[in-house]
């Protein structure tokens, strides 16, 4: 499928999309946040050759997903550390993770799980709700598009 | 990047992006949010050639997440609806869509945004939590490979 540009998209998904919508964006930014810093380390959790994954890794930085830091051990090489930009992605990991951690897995299958670090339980599951506390699902909700109602066009969500 | 299979990865995150990592399945599953049905809604929505769009609907399909249903004018056409699978991806295309909102737009450039039917109000921000509350920052969240640690190998998220 020809890609088109989605840049200037008045819907954010569509924008972030364009930015980390392909399937190694977000295995990077998971390596990183398991601890992933160099770029082997990358590699070796990817399985993708030196080239590839060169370019893969400054998109992420173009796109301030990621930043160059000095090496954590002092060599001169790079590491990759994730940005505010970058760490803020957990939600989307988290969403999928549960996602697929529910409907892709026989019941019994191990799979890697996210867990608070300090009691070391999974995290809650994400919950689509209104501003009220009601549990929303797709019923509930409606995507609506910039000035589809004066009222509400300049809302954030 | 060639593409590595991830069907059998012990990472749910990789599974899910395995299924829909590419930025027309979320874009198509969007579109299926908004209200899209016919063939010809999500070509008009996404602009790609009938060939490619087949190819993607298909895909969805085989995996369970649109699937085919008469169609609701009583043509003799085939639309597509979400199944409960596909459904449960709007907690994705939420996390998506916030995370889009909240860090490419400009501050007063108008936007799509997810609202709540009942109230009109846009959807509260998913926020990862503790199992107590706590909300959580990727600092306070580890993923954990199955087999880890004993006591949490067969624990869900």
């Amino acid at each position: 499928m020809r890609r088109k540009s989605l840049t200037g998209a008045s819907c954010p998904v569509a924008r972030s999309l364009d930015v980390i919508g392909d399937w190694w964006s977000l295995l990077i930014v998971r390596d990183a946040i398991r601890g992933a810093r160099r770029f082997g380390e990358f590699q070796k959790s990817l399985g993708v050759s030196k080239n590839i994954l060169t370019q893969r890794l400054r998109h992420l930085v173009a796109h301030g997903i990621l930043e160059n830091v000095p090496a954590a051990d002092g060599s001169a090489y790079l590491d990759y550390v994730l940005t505010e930009k970058g760490r803020s992605l957990v939600t989307v990991i988290a969403a999928l993770g549960q996602w697929g951690s529910e409907l892709l897995f026989a019941p019994q299958q191990r799979r890697t799980i996210m867990v608070d670090r300090l009691t070391g339980q999974p995290v809650r599951r994400l919950k689509l709700q209104s501003q009220d506390g009601r549990t929303l699902s797709v019923d509930d909700i409606e995507l609506k598009p910039p000035g589809a109602e004066a009222g509400h066009a300049d809302a954030r969500r």
